[in-house]
């Protein structure tokens, strides 16, 4: 039968314990949330829902066509406007979502003949994006500046150096004045996902670029989320204005995709603004993140110490990190889970993340039930 | 410099006539559009809009998270239901955009060692989802399922055939019986992208592949846009719950992608209810599509007969084209322009699309305007 091998897949699954369900959650949901990547507490801000509801009012419920067609509105100017000033950036070009944005900025800058240097904990996103590029790519080691340099020297032409700011699993920072160094080198662009880092890093939440002095280089290309710290759902390539020109040419998710909905924009720009007039967000965001994990270290646990707003906490097995998660949701408390195959070196964690708007109540209580569930 | 070589290829793109520029549209545009995809005209339907907004109200303007963690709502529940029980699937799983769900289908579906077949014609969606997937791919000649079954019987092991149900360029339909039949010969699965399709085809719009008998079918897999007739933003991939199951699991532009938002999901719930109480509205879209033939074709103009809502007309040049298309706004009309390299047959072409909200005096007004300023 046509998928009949799908049955066999399911089957070593369950075996192996590793077979993940939908959740649906209800809007009033009662549980602790230090599971969402919502860093400073603004998906359901005030200003930001206001911000999605009037864009919706003004301009519909969808952008009606691909960005080059009529998907483009004065309202999507305006946040590639606001972002790319924000983050100190010549310009900036939105898309529907980080993914199709990091498949984007990979494929449209590493053409056929160019070498792409990958580090191995990169996100899911960049990985595809390697995939898919005309270009090679050479895979080094985690966070390893000389190691990219060195694959950097072996190839004549053009090539890019491809990271994540804040690696999403541990939370860990890259070396990003070392990799800039490596590329300048070696005449290379670096290209780096800064999903984690906007509105937690650097001066008022301006992301890791900004805070490692990469901002408006002309070699540095920066790529964001729009639905982790701002709240709503998109993602946006930053750089030169003749890369973002070369991009709303040649890159295919951004030719062949619908453009990112109104209320969507909308909101993220609500949220940029939001950050702009309260910096403090950022600071209260990985001051959190600290004490989660000073709290967690004192309690015995094995947390990763936090670059941004990401605390990792390793747990023993797959299958014991599900059950901590799930003893920790019954005691009132919801944290990610993640295990093979989503974590690039087998280890099983439970993976916290730093609201800016927790209160210091709330952060006890998440340490005693996470120290109280231990497998 | 890190990113010369980009200069080179504008101002290639310059001497060839093909710059793309993005021109942001105000939000009261006196353009008659004809140039967005929302064939239904539900994009700014007060419903429509109403629905955005109440869901941006209740769940905020983000998911905050993968569908996995935090990003699944009731709401993502309750829209992937009904477009299951609309279409006819046994269940339904809602991406950030049409683009990531063919992106999930082709690669989820097409493992190690399996062949795709792939349709000369596809989008370009389909077309990187091939070049992800671990599979073979074989690319065949367009709407032709003998070569279909020939690719297919050469292959042992897995195979898929994938194909749109409706050709986003010309707009002409897929023969979908006979590639069902060719796949049943072999065992194989049949994956197609109905995003032209759905609000237009099938009784009350309920897309090409309902219309061919294959709704509910055990080895049929249909991904759906919600951002053209559902006038929102936003994919899913319909079919049996196993494959569905399968790709929660195993499918990375879903495990790895931040929720839809929940205002998309509103906008495109209510423009699905609205379709199912208003079923005339796709009669009315293709009605709209075949006077726009007619007329063009009465008026000498050389137009490809629609099969959906698609309406294509064909220009000498790419420089004629986009001359033709900025002649008809300045004369109030706006239409696409497809050129090379968005055309897999490098034919450019005026595309026109058949809005079911389009009135007798518009169809007439555009087919003048086009007629006058042809090249």
């Amino acid at each position: 039968m046509a998928f009949g091998w799908i049955d066999e897949q399911a089957a070593a699954r369950r075996r192996a314990g590793l077979v993940r369900t939908l959740r649906p959650r209800p809007a009033d949901s009662p549980l602790l949330d230090l599971a969402s990547n919502d860093y400073l507490g603004l998906a359901r801000h005030p200003e930001v829902v206001a911000g999605a509801e009037a864009a919706a009012r003004t301009w519909g419920g969808g952008a009606t066509g691909s960005r080059l067609v009529t998907g483009t509105t004065e309202l999507h100017g305006e946040l590639e406007r606001e972002l790319a000033d924000f983050c100190g950036f010549e310009a900036a070009l939105v898309f529907s979502s980080g993914y199709a944005a990091n498949l984007a900025a990979v494929t449209a800058l590493a053409p056929h003949g160019s070498l792409i240097v990958s580090d191995a904990g990169n996100h899911a996103s960049l990985i595809d994006g390697c995939r898919l590029a005309r270009g090679t790519t050479q895979v080094v080691a985690h966070a390893d500046p000389d190691a990219v340099g060195k694959a950097l020297g072996t190839h004549e032409g053009p090539a890019v150096a491809v990271s994540d700011t804040v690696f999403s699993v541990d939370g860990d920072a890259a070396p990003l004045a070392g990799l800039a160094e490596a590329c300048r080198e070696h005449g290379a662009g670096l290209v780096v996902d800064d999903a984690h880092g906007l509105g937690v890093l650097g001066a008022g939440g301006r992301g890791a670029p900004h805070a490692a002095g990469l901002a408006g280089a002309d070699d540095v290309v920066v790529t964001v989320t729009l639905s982790k710290s701002l709240g709503s759902q998109g993602g946006a390539v930053l750089g030169p204005a003749r890369v973002v020109e070369h991009l709303v040419n040649a890159a295919r998710t951004f030719i062949f995709d619908t453009g990112l909905a109104p209320a969507a924009a909308g909101a993220a720009l609500a949220a940029l603004r939001l950050l702009g007039n309260e910096p403090e967000r950022a600071t209260r965001a990985r001051e959190v993140a600290t004490a989660l994990h000073a709290r967690l270290t004192a309690a015995g646990l094995e947390a990763v110490r936090p670059d941004a707003a990401v605390v990792s906490v390793r747990a023993p097995s797959p299958e014991e990190a599900v059950q901590w998660a799930a003893d920790c949701r019954a005691a009132g408390l919801l944290v990610g889970c993640f295990r093979p195959p989503s974590v690039p070196d087998g280890i099983s964690r439970l993976r916290l993340t730093a609201r800016a708007d927790l209160s210091e109540e709330q952060i006890e209580r998440a340490v005693r039930v996470i120290g109280g569930t231990r497998p």
